[in-house]
């Protein structure tokens, strides 16, 4: 079985955004050799996402109003978690879109249907966030 | 390590359904000859789901009712998305209900508690979708 | 390739709480002696749910509150699920909070941010239920 790990960081000046990363994470893939096996792309901070959707900007306007209308961010004093913080509604969104990915390796390739991009989901920006790329197989 | 890879193909002619796919994972599980490992069971579109609950009629038309609520088809002029489409909200209950699960297969079994079924969930029928079962183990 | 399984059991006496689990996992790759590979965590019964989070009390509240809004207990007539039975709520509270974690495992640990901690999730406690943690590689 061979393994391979690799960290992708992302530092998003505002609060929220998604960020492809299908292109990165298909470098990680190409470098670990790994033609059949399973790749997990996971956040690895508890405000932040990582999912699979569209890659077309009013959808994602969409996500983020109703992200909104889900999980407020204000008033911030709603939630018992923003006592010296404010990201109580950033743990929520997270929660909704997911934390991690399992995708299918096949023949050296993520084994994608015809719209499927990974995207970074930010909901607490404003400092460097990381991304684990982990694939196993043969 | 051994590897499988199936396409199910699914043709729901209205908008939105459950169907349980368990008795096909089964198949492709037995088909595969893999005694231990994962599989990994997704939806290959963006407007579906593949998720793991109880086959039940009354639950699945309040699922139904519920992400009619949190994510609302009409009016579909409330999303950005809808320009030519009108599919903006099955790309929210998608997130909602999950892209993929995976399994731990035990003695060439699913490893599943009492109640556990899989299912695809369509919110966006009338046309031919696709989910991927990818099995990897020995 | 290694494998290793083990099911974990709790018995909340209320209807819902979230407990730290990640002490009781980590024994799990302990024993398994696993240095690469993945591992699957997932509740077992589907009113219940694995995820991962910040171990912090005021956000278990402000999730506990928000998931009543999302999906409330009451009235339990509301649910066609409610026959016999009062928690179609929680089937629903699990999907938003999902029925799995698939994690890392890099050198023989839990390959995790700075925050990452893994919860049961229970929805309609007062009874024995069950994780299961899987884990594959070598």
């Amino acid at each position: 079985m061979k393994h391979y790990r690799k960290e992708l960081w992302f530092h998003v000046k505002g609060r929220r955004e998604f960020i492809n990363i299908t292109p990165e994470v298909k470098k990680c893939l190409a470098e670990s050799g790994i033609q059949e096996g399973l790749i997990l792309v996971n956040a690895m901070h508890i405000t932040a996402s990582v999912f699979i959707n569209d890659d077309e900007s009013g959808l994602h306007q969409d996500y983020d109003k109703w992200l909104e209308k889900l999980a407020p961010h204000e008033p911030v004093s709603q939630y018992r978690h923003n006592v010296g913080e404010d990201n109580a509604d950033a743990h929520m969104k997270r929660q909704v879109m997911g934390r991690e990915v399992v995708v299918a390796v096949t023949k050296g390739k993520l084994d994608f249907g015809p719209w499927e991009q990974i995207f970074y989901g930010e909901f607490d920006g404003g400092r460097k966030k990381r991304v684990l790329v982990k694939i196993i197989g043969e």
